[in-house]
């Protein structure tokens, strides 16, 4: 037996046994008569003990080093100077018997919180970043969500299903990761970058709640924090409409923050996507804090600055009680509008001091009418600033978004422990790609427009809007979904106009339009991201510490080295050549 | 809304409520003046009434086909004449409004328990097979099994964590899929055929409990009931020895067949590989009947018989009140083993008639005294018969084995409500692999040999046990593990043994050797196959039906047509060429 009790669990109750405990040296300290080990495991440390009254075990314990893994059998005794920081701090095990499982070099970081180990370092040992509390914690962190949402999703009657990985490629979306099939020359499976189309048939198959939580893969070019392969919690209902699905998940997410951080989460706002640029230029806003964008482009077109300049808009946003913000700062907020690169002019500001005068950086383009217009449209009153900008309006409001974002940041005015998560919807069904000159899909191809703008298809497509929506915590995208089409004809039609020829339709996605044919459903759902979901409830910006393996930004595993050349007898049987 | 009821919950306390249903039509009766239509969802069924009185309504529901879906609002109302088969069977819906969601071409193959439809044209639409009870009830008990797997895991501390879907190629073992890295050109990575490294690096990280129900792939040329990728589940201990491994998935199974069948299994057995091999010629008997092969070779070693054939090797298979079984019965014994094309010789048989008398068909070979040797060796009462067959010992036993099943299948002598798990331990570590003349890993090269072992490795490394284990429930293997080697020595020299050279083992797999010289501890796991666990507890002989979307014996999925030949420009983005 290597051990009856843990290193987490021994207290004041347990004095006077005998235990067996297994672990890890975490430290050790010399006091030249007596010894201490602090042994670590999953559950936490235990101060061991060695007097030096027992010369042999003494010296053995002098030579253990750092993660020694040790088994050992001592007795529970009180500690003379108590740790009340630690569960097991008023007890120490003095050590009997000391058994050395496995010795260990000297790791190349320290197993600490605070480590001295850099990125690389850490991910080429990641078994041993893994021991750190930080990590470790985060995995288990991810394990809980994952098991509540799992008995969430069953409570009310969804079933786990599992859909394939070697599917089929398709060019719609981002680039495949592909598998060439040995079985089947010249043939390739592809890994799903999402099982869409699979939750879809379990749909038309009758399996009326279908979830899973699932691997999902893209060979992008990456951008950091984006992983080739991340983990969908994936869901779809039958005979639901969109505001159904959101309550449905809206359950799932208040029950997951109320399970994990035992926050009651008010019910989801929900704003359109038009509200959403309009308002925060961003489709994922923060709305732990204020800071709206406000229109000020009617003000500005009766003014001097507007004769001067001609931009078609300009908006603002009001920090309450800012007007004594520092010079330093407000030059901060200008050099980051610089660094957008988005075009757009100077960030100018407007504020009201304490003594009631209004002053502006652009005094000499305002009149004093002009003025007041502006801080009653912005709702200033005493002691605010508020700062605009002019230019295109898609790269003002785009610029202003991220400034809110930056002055948030640099004001501390986001509550770290709220969470306000919200719906944004009637997402535009296309978008024009202007780089492959065709309209796109904005969620994707099997999304449904809304029945009442199915007339504009043809005539005004950009306004089509979709039942598509998006869940956004703390200006983190967590999840999105739609109303799916399950019409074979209105199908067809999107395709075509998303440019896909009869035959690619049929040949992608045949299987799917037959499907329909033979009694679909009428049926949506959401994936959500679990990497994401899990750094944004545990307030972290990068989802790399929240995966246990995870790549680095050109797609390697540095630990395993992978990917890796391979036995050339291995590619030829698969009827391939290597063109490099 | 689409419905505030489903099909399946209606009863005769509904009566008078107005209700909205949805769902797909199973069948229709049009009896002149009134028009039944069974609606069905994944609940159950519930019977539509339309009356000819709303003539309108009752034309359109008599232009409805098999698998139309439709939103009915209607009164709940008694039956007539009561169905007691099924849950809704006292009440049907007088339908007052017919919504037709979508229309239905007709189907492949009826949607009832016994289908017209052919394999192959139920998985070419296996959307519409899915919504046969068989498979939709199939999926749901896989759902379930998973579920409870999960909760019971978690009860006990282990912690689900996810291993990376895109590892590095070891040539260990069957062969691996490849995927080809786009961003680092000539490199591959490999789909995994278990997270066996990985699990090992979670012990060697602290992570003591792990597990994972997780996708496996192997490319293997497929026998029937294989599937290129599959489900287990995947799990891990540090800090244990073999009997506390076996304990803690034996309390994990036991929890399986009670909450799936509320049947309460008793303690498994445990027999050894070689107990196993010579008292059912396997190492995965089933136990729900006994017929246990019985060694005679030192009885047969005192005949004529011997000296006329001369075999090294002699058993028999006792029927217990089996001397009446027909000719015919006997002759199809006989036969099976001929088709078994494993040497040996004809089938004998010897039998005690109720008279007491002992007759063999071997009689001219054996005096008197040499048949009640064997009776006796058999245990042969009056009534009693047994079949013995000479020859080499390993193809005996394992004819043998065969035959037993085959007469148990034969006899009807299996218990299908019965479940007897089984553990098969103490496995050699090796065995010879006669075709690349050298020795190969039983289990997998990081299986642990027993410490008393570890002497014998290079003096007789077939004698060598290792600390592996399986599970056999009904004579099925369901799961497999082993404690595992945690010292690089030590591993070091089971890779040379079987045949890696000190780079090849650095190359593939130095990521574990360098984890284990930073403190691995002692560990050992086991890992399930979840399709097969699925139906073995069902009494099910095949996976298929428990898979949502399974491939066929050539790996592919005739449904989505994949593999299929994909774009010139993505092979070539990739760096390869097809050589056809």
């Amino acid at each position: 037996m290597f051990r009856n009790f843990n290193c987490g669990e021994l207290n004041l109750e347990k004095v006077g046994t005998i235990v067996t405990l297994s672990g890890w040296v975490q430290k050790s300290r010399n006091l030249g008569n007596v010894l201490f080990i602090d042994l670590r495991d999953r559950y936490g440390i235990t101060q061991l003990k060695f007097e030096q009254n027992n010369i042999q075990l003494f010296e053995k314990a002098q030579s253990l080093g750092r993660e020694y893994v040790l088994k050992i059998v001592g007795k529970v005794v009180e500690r003379e100077s108590k740790n009340k920081n630690i569960k097991t701090g008023e007890i120490e095990v003095l050590v009997d018997e000391l058994n050395i499982l496995n010795p260990s070099k000297t790791p190349p970081f320290t197993i600490e919180d605070k480590t001295d180990g850099g990125e690389e370092l850490r991910m080429k040992y990641r078994y041993l970043d893994i021991r750190r509390n930080k990590i470790r914690d985060n995995l288990i962190l991810r394990h809980k969500i994952s098991s509540e949402a799992r008995n969430y999703l069953n409570s009310i009657g969804f079933i786990d299903v599992e859909t394939p990985y070697l599917i089929k490629s398709t060019p719609e979306g981002a680039r495949d990761f592909i598998v060439p099939s040995r079985m089947n020359p010249g043939k390739f499976y592809a890994l799903p970058q999402s099982p869409q189309t699979f939750k879809q048939l379990l749909m038309v198959s009758g399996i009326d709640k279908y979830y899973q939580i699932v691997k999902c893969f893209r060979d992008e070019d990456l951008r950091a924090d984006r992983q080739p392969e991340f983990t969908q919690i994936d869901c779809e209902m039958s005979f639901v409409n969109q505001s159904q699905v959101l309550e449905t998940f809206e359950g799932l997410i208040k029950d997951l923050i109320f399970k994990i951080k035992n926050i009651n989460v008010e019910d989801f706002k929900q704003i359109t996507y038009e509200e959403s640029i309009s308002k925060y230029g961003t489709d994922k806003p923060d709305l732990r804090y204020d800071l709206e964008i406000i229109n000020l482009s009617d003000t500005i077109a009766g003014t001097e600055f507007f004769d001067f300049f001609k931009y078609e808009f300009t908006a603002g946003i009001k920090i309450k009680s800012g007007s004594t913000i520092s010079r330093k700062q407000i030059d901060n907020f200008s050099n980051y509008i610089k660094q957008q690169e988005v075009g757009g002019d100077k960030l100018f500001n407007i504020k009201i001091n304490e003594d009631g005068i209004i002053k502006s950086t652009v005094d000499k383009f305002l009149s004093d009418k002009d003025k007041y217009s502006l801080a009653s449209d912005l709702k200033l009153n005493k002691g605010d600033i508020a700062f605009f900008m002019s230019g295109e309006r898609k790269n003002i409001l785009s610029v202003l978004g991220n400034l809110r974002v930056f002055i948030a940041k640099s004001l501390d005015l986001i509550n770290k422990n709220k969470f306000v998560p919200l719906w944004v919807i009637d997402f535009p069904l296309f978008e024009w790609d202007d780089e492959n000159k065709r309209y796109s899909a904005m969620h994707h191809p099997f999304t449904a427009p809304k029945e009442e703008d199915i007339k504009k298809l043809s005539s005004n497509p950009l306004k089509v809007k979709a039942n598509a929506y998006d869940l956004v915590i703390n200006g983190n995208e967590v999840g999105g979904g739609s109303i799916r089409i399950h019409n074979k004809d209105l199908q067809n039609q999107i395709f075509s106009f998303l440019g896909f020829s009869e035959k690619e339709a049929s040949e992608q996605f045949g299987f799917l339009m037959n499907a329909f044919e033979y009694g679909a459903p009428p049926h949506g759902g959401i994936a959500f991201g679990l990497d994401r979901l899990c750094a944004v409830i545990n307030g972290d910006e990068s989802i790399r510490d929240y995966i246990a393996f995870p790549k680095n930004n050109s797609g390697k595993d540095i630990m395993i080295e992978s990917p890796s050349i391979i036995d050339k007898k291995i590619i030829e049987d698969l009827n391939l050549d290597i063109s490099l």
